[in-house]
């Protein structure tokens, strides 16, 4: 089996990523991968990370980002992982949208069009109400940053309205719905950057 | 106590308006509304009536477009109230936005601003999320649309993602926490459009 | 060449599609299309088509939307063309996404996964705001409906806010981002179309 | 006149206040309020501030969000200004709207639904398309953190798309829709700001 190389981009707003819902519903989405290819993954917990808000590609004072697209560079499949707040991405992968523009722009140190032939893929988690909607937002800009997005690309958990967060992790964890995503997400995810590495988009002539 | 006179406008895609999930949870935030003020309040099933789409006033044929949005004229609160659909307010939801582009226009019968000094309250429920998402277009909207929104205008149902639909209702019933919302949403509708009956925005001079 | 099937589906509200913008830029698209594959093209103008709001696959009564489902299972590349009505996609577009749930659901005469291997573009216009969040909501709901999103996989014109719209085809045609948009939205959607016929996602087993 | 307090969160990605288009179409809006009351004002540039990610009051370590949220309890009108960065509001927008996340949940130092009798006002500036989403993701949160969000409360510019962003501030400064929306804006927050203020919201017996 080929090697897929697959990279995490957790912007759960707490520190401990052993305790991130949203991290666990990644590395499921990852392990299930496992079935499809040989898979080589790595993590970063954005919130662990100096990032400053910006759209360059580098604002220096010790700025991590340049770091963690190089990463991006070369992963082939990106999980775009991200809880719910006030039903809306989180501010952290707000702001790494925005440190992204620097590759539409097309002058990073990245080259043009650095995210074309890679697969993205997003998980999203949330006591109740608002992943659909973020799901949307993500599939939206990720077209347009050159990613291709696979059927079913999503993997996520919302409760039911008015429950107590603190039971969250239990009632997800109880969810059928989720793993039967993650397998769809993981194969499709995995078939579609299998068939990109061997059958690239054409390079611009200009 | 004064009248206020309440308009519930459903976009079910239901035609019996009493299995509607949508049309209970209206009826309920209308309910509590009698704790603060006289109500009178009519209700319109919008699939049972001939809407064509357009953005006229009135398209003609038949159209029952302007009966209703004479009614929106007379009442002081509607309540705007869809279910979800793929995350989105549903058709006739957005067939009746589209129709009420004419109240922006400034040339309907119903004169300039017609909705300046009514209130809007918001009421959606799915088998899982969107309700924000849904919440939050129709809010934008209606503000453009000069309506007044107060705080807490909208009251919802969303369940956990994987259910199945046909123990929506049950599951709805049992939540306290929508109960909660609808005596907020009541009260808060029915303060503002008291203090907008008593002290109205002056008209524009042109 | 291969031949590559492409449908249309146009959601103005317009009757008259000589005369739609939508039309205009989606088949700016298509003609665009034909330096990468033999095209084979139709359109379904919606507002035309008598299809009535609901969920089932056919909801009797004259319905079209079972012949237009067979033409979007015969497609492999569809094209969502919709104007922006107040920030959101038209009830026509809505409409039809509804309709589509039952292709979810899997017990619709077309099969388990009717849109599986099938690419999806999206083209919108509107005289200000509102394309990429619509852009967001379609590839949303089309990635969970098992469409291929691929890079650029939406060309739009939205103009400046507070221009007259009788001017906007006129500033449209002029507009030199969207000739570059439906370029790399045809090539794009091409060669991922071409890609999925040669190298289709494995069926289920189950 | 009786005065009115107004405060300005300017989420602009840029660090000079005096080049923010955000901030200037926020001015304008606070400018024209002057007609209608006497207006007392300040302004807080986000990204001068030491504001971590995070959803509890104070975070520590020099967090500054406990004095903006002070200035926030004591303003009658406070305008959210934002840029648009791929659709949505900047990460510095979201950020402060996640720090907000501590007033719904009641205990906070500013004692239980701080922004009750409070009136909301948005701005948004940016090169193409979003406004409308955007204002409306804003509307909707506010609205359940108990602000009220009167008639025409946003003023927006967004150009067409594929125009030079360097020229931005040039065509923005001649649309004459931006002044028109200003004024509605301004009349419209004051009116109810003014009538909140002699007529708020009952308080909760518990």
């Amino acid at each position: 089996m080929e090697t897929v190389n697959v990279l995490i981009l957790n912007a759960s707003l707490k520190k401990e990523p052993e305790s991130s819902n949203t991290q666990e519903v990644a590395e499921m989405v990852v392990g299930k991968m496992r079935d499809y290819a040989d898979i080589s993954y790595s993590s970063v917990h954005l919130i662990n990370h100096t990032i400053p808000a910006g759209v360059s590609f580098d604002v220096g004072d010790g700025d991590e980002w340049p770091a963690i697209a190089q990463k991006m560079k070369d992963a082939d499949i990106i999980l775009f992982a991200t809880p719910i707040w006030w039903g809306h991405r989180s501010s952290l992968m707000q702001k790494i949208i925005e440190r992204m523009d620097s590759f539409d722009e097309g002058d990073s140190p990245l080259g043009k069009k650095p995210m074309l032939n890679k697969v993205a893929g997003i998980v999203i988690t949330g006591s109740e109400d608002g992943a659909q909607a973020i799901m949307a937002g993500l599939t939206g800009t990720l077209s347009f940053m050159n990613f291709t997005l696979p059927p079913q690309c999503c993997t996520y958990w919302v409760g039911e309205v008015g429950q107590d967060p603190k039971t969250d992790p239990e009632r997800r964890r109880k969810n059928e719905a989720v793993g039967t995503m993650a397998e769809e997400t993981a194969k499709s995810l995995v078939h579609t950057a299998l068939l990109l590495k061997q059958h690239p988009f054409p390079s611009d002539k200009n």
